[in-house]
């Protein structure tokens, strides 16, 4: 599929990106806005959840309910999230209705009624969810694991802290809205079926009257490894496994991508060979790249009964460390034709375009095509892949679990 | 987008339907064995989860391992999945690969090993999937609630009885494979990037060999209303609630598709607005239209606090009871709105019309078309919608809880 990309930056830094797919009749876009977990002041952690949904309780001269009448009337999906560096919201919906979902959007993030007896509904609501992930270990342990494993404030929980959550206040809330919604640092990314022209017209006149603002950049180093555990009653012993790996702005990005995928791309990937198929110690266990900007690892998560826990972890680490003793030529194969087909099937979704050019940009300052992608993984081979795990040895392992019995790490 | 549809049937019954998508790469397909969870002996259950993994676990002249290798080869992302009627076995990848990967599905759905040692890991994991869903309450109270809805078997549990898994043999769990991967009820559908006349060819040689068996339908009345609680220690109290509607076949089925969207089909919806907008009751809550081809329901799902948890089920019954009163021009169009918006997003994903169009032959009997469809939903109106409501009064609910809490119904 042929690619063309589109970008263009507003005066005031708002980037606009995208890319164009034939043949599709949908379009996805999202505003990656900087007002992330770890964007936030010290004390508010979980007010970028409170805001991503107070600024849909009324907008511009919309009250709550016109709001959503308003885009449902549109027929769009809304796609929300908070990440570590930006708050998300955008949508898919039919291309033809692109404009007017724009208009509303324009209301949602510069014009938003911030109503305080709202405020106090987003803010309820926020408090519920961080309890009801008590109800949810798996979720639960994963955002443990990355408070563990990235320094402060990057591995901020995305959920929130309920004490914080309690003292947040409408004011303060307000402010943080009226910083860190800045077009300066917006990313505007869009992918299917649009017309750049007009849609670059229409972010003008919408978007292009802000001043430029800068914004401090995030320091951190990472912690050290270190194992953290979470008593609860539960059936299972959730186990969350972190280690510290290259970030996408490396060299070797792609040999670290490839390691992750011998040890954990399919059904006969290490990790799943070895826990599942062999042993039969668990269903649920897989490992990731995860980044930030700022740093990444590779993330791994297992769910086990309490009698298999301690041996599912010690394969799972056996694992990591076996990598690097080496790996074969059909690994690092079936390694990348995995990875070029997760490619194919994401370059199919406007969704996932919108998402990724989005984030190539933020992270890199720059949009990857999907051949450059494709062709860096094809030039990776057995030697490159074990030349990067033997000059990276996993060193530290961040560990959290969540259920009945520690486990010895 | 224009649609294009193959469709041819086998000697013995196989029925192989295609959709053709230009422009994408990819292509996404799945078997349809008649092996579901209300398709298996009493005393069983939970044989299918088993089943489904057991055959991966080495097929043809490839033991386990081998099996692995060869599909991760291909680079397919698996899709599987073990509904009331059938198991689902398939993947999405890259059109080119199609071929080859067919020829393994072959071996695994016709030859599978099914070795004594495999069986047991097979089974051990299902044991601990059942138990498991102690961890995620939200899930287990939709399965409890689809066992308490609709009559034995119909209803019964897609992951399994931990006593019935137990006993369960490598014998009997072998005989089921047999008799029910039963070609001649076996619904066989592909969509995206693929060359019919080919497939035809290949599907024949593969498929063709075996005779035809008949299946006796499944007969059997909906279960009264009733409340079932499910004491936990949890954080939430989790509340599942079904109510009968009609089934695909019903000539008031986009009546119903319309009803249920007006209720639960976006942010301006009535739950959405009544529970999470105006009250804050719950971040969670969401009805949809749930149908097998003997019997249909709107099912509703709700998480919430201990203390909400009694207003949050009151708030949903009474809008499913308000709905027959009257419902709005401007609701109807965004329900209309949005239900074609869903459309369209899912014409754009091979894996969505692959599972679409086995779904619609397997129910009515033939495959409807999105333009079909889109015709349908747009002839609904206010009248047709209030007519279907008020003709098909929402009688008797039934209501699973899980929590700490018991709610009064």
């Amino acid at each position: 599929m042929a690619e063309v990309f589109d970008k263009h930056i507003l005066k005031n830094g708002l980037v606009i990106l995208g890319e164009r797919m034939e043949g599709v009749g949908s379009v996805a876009f999202g505003f990656m806005l900087p007002a992330g977990a770890a964007q936030l002041p010290e004390g508010c952690c979980g007010a970028a959840n409170v805001i991503g949904d107070w600024v849909f309780r009324g907008a511009g001269d919309k009250d709550s309910r016109q709001l959503s009448d308003a885009l449902d009337g549109l027929g769009l999906h809304r796609a929300g999230s908070v990440g570590s560096s930006h708050i998300g919201i955008g949508a898919a919906l039919e291309g033809g209705n692109l404009a007017e979902a724009i208009e509303l959007y324009a209301d949602i993030i510069l014009r938003p009624s911030l109503k305080e007896d709202q405020f106090e509904l987003a803010r309820q609501l926020a408090v519920d969810d961080v309890l009801a992930l008590d109800d949810d270990p798996r979720q639960k342990v994963m955002l443990k694991l990355r408070e563990q494993f990235y320094p402060s404030p990057l591995g901020r929980s995305t959920a929130g802290a309920v004490e914080e959550l309690k003292t947040l206040t409408a004011k303060k809330a307000e402010e943080i809205v009226k910083s860190n919604f800045n077009l300066s640092q917006t990313i505007f990314a869009v992918a299917g079926k649009y017309d750049f022209d007009a849609l670059v017209g229409q972010m003008e006149n919408l978007f292009g009257t802000d001043t430029q603002k800068s914004v401090e950049p995030i320091t951190a180093a990472l912690a050290a490894g270190q194992y953290t555990h979470i008593k609860s009653e539960g059936a299972q012993v959730h186990i969350g496994l972190m280690t510290e790996t290259v970030k996408a702005t490396d060299e070797d990005y792609y040999n670290a991508r490839v390691a992750v995928s011998v040890l954990s791309g399919g059904m006969s990937a290490r990790l799943f060979t070895q826990v599942r198929e062999k042993r039969g110690l668990c269903y649920a266990v897989g490992a990731r790249y995860h980044g930030l900007k700022e740093a990444a690892g590779i993330m791994c998560y297992a769910g086990t009964t309490p009698e298999k826990s301690q041996e599912t972890l010690d394969v799972i680490m056996a694992e990591f460390n076996r990598l690097s003793e080496g790996v074969s030529e059909e690994e690092i194969q079936r390694a990348k034709v995995g990875l070029k087909s997760s490619l194919i099937l994401q370059s199919e979704s406007s969704g996932s375009r919108a998402g990724a050019i989005g984030t190539d940009y933020y992270m890199l300052g720059r949009v990857r095509s999907l051949d450059e992608i494709k062709d860096k993984i094809e030039q990776t081979t057995v030697d490159s892949v074990l030349d990067f795990l033997r000059s990276n040895r996993f060193r530290d392992f961040t560990v959290v679990t969540i259920g009945p019995r520690e486990v010895n790490v």
